[in-house]
């Protein structure tokens, strides 16, 4: 059986990249990986590419061969994901699948999006696209309220608090502090966050993830073949998918994802891995409230005890396990089609030993937890060093 | 290696739906195709969907998870695939390879779109998207006028003439008559398409595809599995995909599609077939001179003798290679995600004996040729009876 693993890693700036146009944003992060795999580019044989809502945001479809176009990689076979906001994750799970069926050895995955060109009223219409747009959008349910609906009822069940809620955006920033590439470089105190005005209730501003231009791409290739193109492959040894209902009132619990349990539980078997293995994790931060659902879904911890842990410190850099190093979508920003793969960048600098200031000591295994719209899409992906090192 | 073939088929009437929304197309064509595999469904282990501007037709994105859950085939997991007016074909490529790569054994594979809901300037303009946005459709290239350019150019080089696209059109209303699920059951003489109006000169109202809602499904499975559940599989014997420049005007050469004879010539090698073993195919025909582009491209009639082979009957139901046996494009209406996977369902009935009055006797090997904008993605497949029959 082939496996997959991560050769190079690219990433603009994100942020509100008003110098950059969508197909610029992909070239700067295209251009990025293929040097970090020192590659010259004729080696890549397709091109995967995660994006949400281009046609909305910028007018433009046909992101695959936008990308290939733009990336100077016609004719390659191009393709493009979309799954919300875990378009990213799902363009790199099948073309992972590409390579696994011995259709490519070399691929370039890409994730993008350009949220800032029109107004914020039109960023919720389009975002809203991620839910069902019948029975949510239409009336008037925005991500903000539907993420606020999960994290009342798990406030109501758990005796979760606000201040635990704002913990995560606290953590996120200050993380962020040591990302050069994030969105913002500022640090809050639980003070600013439980100040900042109401969203939706629970949720306030600081509580909610930002709107950002920015674009990711890795460069993955076959095992064997990494191992010799490169001095640190990182493998993707387990990587998991599931769906649930759009709309969240069609769904049995508010205090939970499903597809987050289904998709880590087929991660972790793939990967022969248990979550004790998991030495540290970038999950899905689109609201505060999201990431207590992630580290309790992921089996971190126990259902209902997210908020408290986050409080005590344990998903800190110093914690027992620490998440979103990186400063999650919440200091790093959420351009939509990109975060899977941003995420995936972070794990691959973390496990190269190249993560700096951020650096987790004796990280050996890590996780991505990527989500799309309030739960109906999810991937996971566990990633480990692949010769064998650190 | 593994293989895959196709073990159901489904369809809705396609048409100005105004009964039926996207997620209702879908259900119905869902619902057709299990049925037709004569399964319950719980044997399917993946969705793949392919929709190309839902976002700006119906405010809806997420379609992959859109589908699995109206076809109440959650937690599968769920993939959208676009690729502009390919994106039926891509969505069936990745679905294929996740079977070839042994992640699963049985997909379904839908291809969706609903067009009608907005007025035809705001369908015109998600429509360019498919196009190069910064370049073209900004400064007024409809794809109208793309293809009126490609038509130009092929009048001046191959004295290709209007009345020779226009027969091109006349053969695919002719053939749709037979074809109970196309959107127009209509005739037209030549002199009806010469007295259309010009929409973009040499290109009159009859020689465009028009706008069209409709869902298409196939249920594919790995071979030897296929054989065990299914009565008559077709077997995906060869399958392209290639990329070109987004703009026309970065292409050396606006008479032939070089994505398509790319695509077409992988697909032939991986079938091990030549040009000559195709028993009929089906093209995409967005405007008449792209069934023209197209059969010389894949190889069908010499470069510049298209126009010539189409008015001498050779590409009609009874000439030398049947093209668009099912009224293409043109009469079958375009519902643009969808038309990829339609164009094999009708292979599939060719190849299995039901195409009723449409059937080409004796047909054996057929092939699918969908085209994403002018010409940046194209995607081939070539399909034949799994069990040797006929």
């Amino acid at each position: 059986m082939r496996s997959v693993s991560i050769i190079g890693i690219g990433l603009t700036q994100f942020g509100e990249r008003w110098d950059k146009s969508l197909r610029d944003l992909v070239a700067e992060a295209g251009i990025a990986a293929v040097k970090d795999a020192k590659i010259v580019g004729n080696e890549i044989e397709a091109v995967y590419g995660g994006t949400m809502a281009s046609g909305r945001l910028v007018g433009q479809e046909h992101i695959g061969a936008l990308i290939a176009d733009q990336l100077g990689l016609n004719p390659l076979p191009a393709h493009r994901m979309e799954a919300a906001c875990a378009s990213g994750s799902v363009a790199l799970r099948n073309a992972m699948m590409s390579i696994i069926a011995g259709e490519h050895d070399v691929v370039a995955v890409g994730g993008v999006e350009k949220m800032t060109e029109v107004d914020t009223a039109e960023v919720g219409f389009a975002l809203g696209g991620a839910g069902d747009q019948e029975t949510e959008l239409f009336h008037g349910a925005t991500f903000p309220a539907l993420y606020a609906l999960m994290a009342k009822r798990h406030m109501h069940e758990f005796k979760t608090s606000e201040e635990q809620l704002a913990q995560v955006a606290v953590k996120n920033h200050k993380n962020g502090m040591n990302n050069p590439f994030a969105q913002f470089h500022k640090e809050f105190t639980i003070e600013d966050v439980m100040n900042s005005g109401y969203v939706a209730t629970p949720l306030k501003l600081l509580d909610c993830s930002p709107i950002t231009d920015g674009a990711a791409v890795v460069i993955i290739a076959e095992t064997q073949k990494a191992k010799k193109m490169c001095e640190q492959p990182i493998e993707i040894i387990g990587s998991g998918q599931a769906s649930d209902t759009l709309a969240l009132a069609s769904r049995p619990n508010l205090t939970e994802l499903r597809a987050t349990k289904l998709a880590a539980k087929i991660a972790y078997e793939k990967a022969k891995v248990s979550v004790k293995d998991i030495d540290l994790a970038e999950v899905h931060d689109c609201f505060s409230v999201a990431e207590i659902l992630a580290i309790e879904d992921l089996g971190f911890f126990k259902k209902g005890e997210g908020g408290k842990a986050t409080e005590q410190g344990k998903t800190s850099m110093q914690g027992e396990i620490p998440i979103n190093t990186s400063g999650g979508l919440k200091a790093c920003g959420h351009p939509v089609g990109a975060t899977g793969v941003k995420q995936v960048i972070e794990i691959v600098q973390q496990l190269q030993g190249r993560a700096e200031k951020r650096q987790v000591k004796g990280a050996k295994i890590g996780l991505t937890h990527n989500v799309g719209g309030s739960g109906a899409t999810c991937v996971v992906h566990i990633l480990k060093h692949a010769m064998g090192k650190r």
